[in-house]
């Protein structure tokens, strides 16, 4: 299965189960959330006409050019009082125009004469260098709508307006499940057979930089009756994500549960790493499961696990960004399945790790992006390639 | 000043001023620390010489080529039992080797005889198809060195080597201090000649994501007393980060204060947003004084403060990714500073906010990331610019 087309049946499942429960929280609690409702401008940005420039206030209306005495000083976060008819204003930038003003000279275009009053020396227009009230935004207008993810510029976006705190979808519950005897946790002696478990902690980090709250469903026993019994116990997940263990192999037990209790989907996707997805439900909630070697968990959790959250969410946007880099490597023997290879920029070149094992999580810690070859595609040094940064997609 | 140079700057100083402190947490408490020494790995990966391949394990050494019966089925997370002489044993991927055989034969190219032996068709090597111990990382190999920012795959790294804690560095404590009378909170009503205080919101939620401790002085009083018992009372901070307020100009008691009990200074970047920036210190404690549009303070904490307190923590990589990008706009006047203009992508180009006024957080929030046009450039459509990522900056 092309890569596109599991991407389009996951985000379309994904918007037929839309976590849909909002809360309100406060600004310091939203960062990483997504908002629930359109965010209206709870004010006008600038909230009065203010000036753009450091100089004097005055009003043009009736006003014959002569100088005129400075009757207040007007700085930034001050009330100022009515202008005084005859007068003008020292005002700086970002004050308020006093009333009965109507444009602001720039001190460079000013004089102050011995007897403290100010001569303009250059013509002037009603309203220049004022800033009138509402010009960046008005009261009432749409600044973020529904969806969208909310991180530090969003914060201090809705902070600027007023807003205090936000409605936003609830987290998402998701239940990571490992698979597997043979998995032991770090910091325990490995018995024989074990290899310690990553892919849980790569997971439940990953998952909270998404906004989900993490039911650690732990590993999950080669037996099928506990097998059941542990899929029953993750019946308040908004979504079960496994690793490793869904095959047509013996002693499949998460597969066999997943047949008899609920529905289960086996893709062979067309990209390497990353082949066997599971995608389905038991009981009703949903069941994603990624293959188990870390580099594959890695780049399907990227490139379809964290779409389908993002989207459960109401995300409008959920794929990372990719540009276009010059290989930095040949590739001489095309494959037959879409590569995603753990890269890094030299220069405006991508190299690659040298042994892309799928079995490595050292050169995903090493790679600052991932780099696609398509299927059945070879390349030269120099040609065009596509990378994406990993910062598009772990955050 | 440029760009480059004052970066430069900033690095030396903040290479002369590292926070060396360590503590010892927990990988669940680790996402986003730097680590503080190298990491040497816990033990070989893979932990044991395993099977590549679903099949048959034999002894290849004294073998005539017969058919063998099974005397073992070994799975993933088993201990296996020494091969018996004159026996092959069957295997699953990843499951260790039996003590005794040398090789794996995949199980396409076997049969299962009647009476349950299994017959090999194909000529075979000794070792193949046998992934040996330590392939991947050898006990003692250094897998993380010393100011890695951890992420989810440098946890799951870590993990899958069996640590389950790791040193890093402490947290820097950073002091965010806004300037000006004229700011208020949101949730509060505005008086006459106020407005929100965004740059706040912006930077304590963006060094929370940097693994800072935030220390909120709040709101710098218009008061040469109150502001010198304001930066006083920062002495247990790393850094003193301000917006806004050091200028020149009149009431600029922070600066003031700052020539007083420390020093300070003033450089005037050659950039577009972000002119004015401080860096001095009080009373030995660093200081750095950001411009206090939310444009401005966007555009020098991604590309100075962020840098800065990352090399502190002793990263070696401290700057974003960019990319060469087509530009999707015109440029038709040359600038006389580097301009960062938010912007998007769409298809391979680089379109730009309507308004890159730098007093426009909208444009901040709609945008992906930051186009740069060098200064004295023109531009046409189709012309090549960098694009920076905003993702690559805000975490």
């Amino acid at each position: 299965m092309p890569l596109e087309q599991a991407l389009e049946h996951l985000l379309e499942a994904a918007a037929r189960a839309p976590i849909s429960a909002c809360e309100v929280v406060a600004l310091e609690h939203a960062d990483g959330r997504v908002l629930a409702a359109d965010l209206l401008a709870g004010c006008d940005l600038p909230p009065w006409p203010n000036s753009a420039m450091d100089g004097y206030a005055l009003r043009l209306e009736g006003w014959n050019g002569e100088p005129l005495a400075v009757s207040q000083r007007i700085f930034a976060g001050t009330a100022p009082a009515p202008l005084r008819a005859g007068t003008c204003a020292r005002i700086f930038t970002g004050a308020p125009m006093p009333e009965g003003a109507d444009c602001v000279e720039m001190q460079e275009n000013t004089e102050v004469l011995e007897d403290g009053q100010v001569r303009f020396t250059a013509p002037l227009k009603p309203g220049q260098n004022v800033r009138p009230q509402g010009q960046e935004t008005r009261a009432g207008d749409t600044v973020l709508v529904a969806g969208t993810r909310l991180g530090p510029v969003e914060l201090g976006l809705a902070a600027s307006l007023g807003h205090a705190e936000l409605s936003v979808r609830r987290k998402p519950r998701v239940a990571v499940l490992s698979t597997g005897d043979e998995l032991a946790e770090p910091g325990q002696p490995l018995a024989p057979g074990q290899i310690y478990n990553s892919n849980r902690r790569v997971l439940i980090s990953w998952l909270q930089r998404l906004g989900c709250e993490v039911l650690d469903a732990g590993i999950l026993p080669d037996d099928l009756a506990l097998t059941r019994a542990r899929l029953q116990g993750c019946q308040a997940a908004d979504l079960i994500l496994s690793t490793g263990g869904v095959s047509v192999g013996e002693a499949d037990y998460l597969g066999q549960a997943l047949r008899e209790g609920g529905e289960l989907g086996l893709w062979k996707l067309a990209i390497k790493p990353g082949k066997p997805l599971t995608f389905g439900h038991y009981a009703g909630v949903p069941v994603l499961g990624l293959p188990g070697n870390p580099a594959s968990t890695l780049v399907t959790f990227a490139l379809l696990a964290r779409p389908y959250l993002l989207r459960r969410l109401g995300c409008a946007e959920v794929q990372p960004l990719r540009f276009k880099v010059r290989a930095g490597f040949a590739w001489p023997v095309a494959g037959n399945r879409r590569e995603f290879l753990r890269a890094r920029l030299e220069g405006e070149r991508a190299v690659i790790y040298p042994n892309q094992s799928s079995g490595v999580l050292r050169s995903a810690a090493w790679a600052q992006g991932l780099v696609e070859v398509p299927e059945g595609t070879t390349l030269a040094e120099g040609d065009g390639v596509y990378f994406i940064p990993l910062s598009e997609v772990l955050g």
